[in-house]
């Protein structure tokens, strides 16, 4: 059997904590897999009360970058998180000295993954992250080498566990948006400050991560049009379900002829999709691509095991000599995306709306949609809804079929100008198949 | 830029033409990715006339031993199918001379994968065969490196997308299987003759090698029970829909106390399930296990561009160096995995039968379940059915609770001899999450 695998382990909370559990349970079976026995032999943490069982005979670092620099280590794990601070000295310390990275770090491979495979490239080490996405499914693996052969048109993913289990029993309960999210923080699935989780920004890393990667571009998370939650209310997913479909926050990353258009919003999915099928806190990738048509993966997003089995996965290949380039071609070959705004989206559109309720109002709408050269698909006009019949407006829904998103934006104003439509109306995109 | 990685292609059919054609069409990326140009340059096939664009320049051979023998090539890349014959003899002689062997054939790895991996671990060669099970999708890849720190409890999957499409056109059309098979035959879904996969061998073959995969055992294709799909009613499947169930033609291997089972037949999988929620010619497989809790991939089992995705993606491993053993770990470390006989096999069942219109036939029924401490979920008698019932039988359906194989079977013995049961009942398997 070859020489151990010395693992440095920088952080030993949820994720840490769970690895280092992971790697004393499986360590026979990973020793086979391997061919050589893999073993935590340093750890940093703010203290050495924090390490659990099984760290005893870890040499202890209270700091990071120090780790990083003076570890008697094979690898460098890093299991802390943020965008900078110590997460992010320890790994450029590691690859610097040539030591392999592995990170759970979302947000700090979408803010300087790029710097960091960079730096892994010129030191001969290798930069992993299949945690950083989607958790324990190993969508980084997939689209590396599982479709390595594919030209890939569209990602589009539930990335973000605590909007989709919002979404979800928003939908499955009838309860509000705020109702679900507080029910989420008393689980613990939202954070006190939900607003990275719903606002989309989570989602946004994540998207980034994966748009690199499936396109052969440099990553920009600033490129990503991002929309949160917040707005959609329980009329809109009764309004879905009605029409088929229901409603998701999706990250999607397209190839387009203008170029990759990158976005993160509420989206309508039919119900036969398996992104629509994907409930409460899972996450799910959906992959479309040339050879292999679509293939969609469903798991666990988030929690201690499901990431510390993508950490223990890209620890193994490292073991096993296995090193990929960490966006799948050299740094040498991603190009520049080209953004694409977010008014040059085209798609079909789902709009809900208070509309005036006399004679003709409607017509007026349609003739602003008419000369956007818009085209509609269904139409819903419901008048039981006596309360806002009563205030002189009814709800009215529509779909449209593909347009764009300048179209629809300016039809919705002069409409609102126009005085038929209260207030801002809600919209929101839907994605085909 | 390393050396080119030369392709030797055994079989220019649907799948070998697929991949020359995918290998010209990425050429420039599959480069970018791997750091090594690859290119066919060598095919065997019955003519010279069969090789499509792009093999002009090709050696060319009229047989796959003289190819794997004689090519100057750097990989083997079998695409003729087969068991044995060419397809086993190229193999053979490719590993002998130390070349990768990439093969979409599950039914020679089903029966000889044992022994072709360990010829390739003997000569230094490396196997593999992504696109044999689930097309493709990269379920190997995913069992044998992305859930590598997983203990595995069970892998279920649908596995054939004929059967798939003849059970989804039978409860989405509500014809009957027979119509369902002469559509699928028509649509080129299914051969002529249909045994190998309405009966479950194809779904066994690619079972057996997951189960090798997922549990560390040797190939044992002799070990699986098999049931295909032919005795599926209409009237199974509706009453399976009233149950909040559907039916799917799963392959299952499972970890038990008593070794691993391993299983092919007809399965009421909960609708919320997303094995329940693939439909038509899709494959699915669900992973379970102890630190990913379950995944599931979802995509084209079958078909030439999505086989050659597969194909593709172990050709790029093995440019970029990356061969891991073929069934994850070392010949050495497999162990013999332990039969379990069907007859113990534990779970609910679905038992639908006709019983005797008179009063305390179901009693007498009832009686021989409980005697056999089989705990009832469900029952449901309906006597809506006037035709059921003017013969004197109705039809009864009923739902187990936790059970045995041997149990069930005993029961409903016991019960045909009593005479309040006409014919032998249909029995269906649950699936549970």
């Amino acid at each position: 059997m070859a020489k151990p695998l010395r693992v440095g382990l920088a952080g030993v909370g949820t994720v840490g904590g769970a690895l280092v559990r992971l790697l004393q349970r499986r360590r026979e079976d990973l020793a086979a897999r391997t061919g050589r026995d893999i073993a935590v032999v340093a750890v940093s943490a703010l203290s050495r009360g924090e390490c659990g069982p099984g760290l005893e005979q870890a040499a202890f670092y209270n700091d990071a970058k120090a780790l990083a620099a003076e570890g008697d280590i094979d690898v460098f794990v890093e299991a802390i998180g943020g965008s900078d601070g110590p997460a992010y000295a320890g790994a450029r310390v590691a690859l610097s000295r040539g030591l392999p990275l592995v990170t759970s770090n979302k947000a700090m491979i979408a803010a300087h993954g790029l710097e960091l495979a960079a730096l892994a490239e010129a030191n001969g080490a290798s930069l992993s992250f299949e945690a950083a996405v989607g958790g324990g499914i190993p969508v980084i693996k997939t689209l590396r080498e599982g479709l390595a052969g594919n030209d890939v048109r569209r990602v589009s993913g539930i990335l973000n566990g605590t909007c989709n289990y919002i979404l979800s029993r928003m939908e499955s309960e009838g309860l509000p948006f705020d109702a679900c999210l507080a029910e989420a923080q008393k689980l613990g699935y939202a954070e006190a400050d939900p607003t990275f989780d719903i606002g989309g920004f989570d989602t946004a890393h994540k998207l980034a991560i994966l748009a690199s990667l499936a396109f052969g571009v440099k990553i920009d998370a600033d490129a990503i049009s991002v929309e949160g939650i917040q707005s959609i209310t329980l009329a809109d997913l009764a309004a879905a379900d009605e029409l088929g479909y229901r409603i998701k926050l999706l990250g999607v990353a397209e190839r387009t002829a203008k170029g990759v258009e990158q976005r993160v919003h509420p989206t309508m999915v039919a119900k036969s999709e398996p992104l629509a099928q994907t409930m409460g806190v899972l996450n799910a990738v959906t992959i479309d691509a040339d050879a292999i048509g679509s293939l969609t993966l469903v798991g666990p997003g988030a929690g201690g095991d499901a990431t510390a089995s993508a950490v223990a996965a890209d620890i193994c290949d490292i073991a096993r000599g296995d090193v990929a380039p960490a966006f799948g071609r050299p740094i040498g070959a991603l190009e520049d995306g080209e953004r694409v705004p977010m008014q040059r989206h085209e798609g079909g559109y789902y709009v809900r709306m208070s509309v005036v309720d006399r004679p003709g109002s409607v017509a007026v709408f349609a003739k602003r949609m008419g000369e956007r050269g818009i085209s509609l698909e269904a139409i819903m006009q419901k008048r039981s809804d006596m309360s806002a019949s009563a205030s002189g407006f009814v709800p009215v829904v529509l779909i449209t079929k593909a347009t764009t998103e300048a179209s629809i934006r300016e039809a919705l104003e002069l409409a609102l100008a126009d005085g038929v439509v209260r207030e801002k109306p809600q919209v929101i995109r839907i994605e085909r198949a």
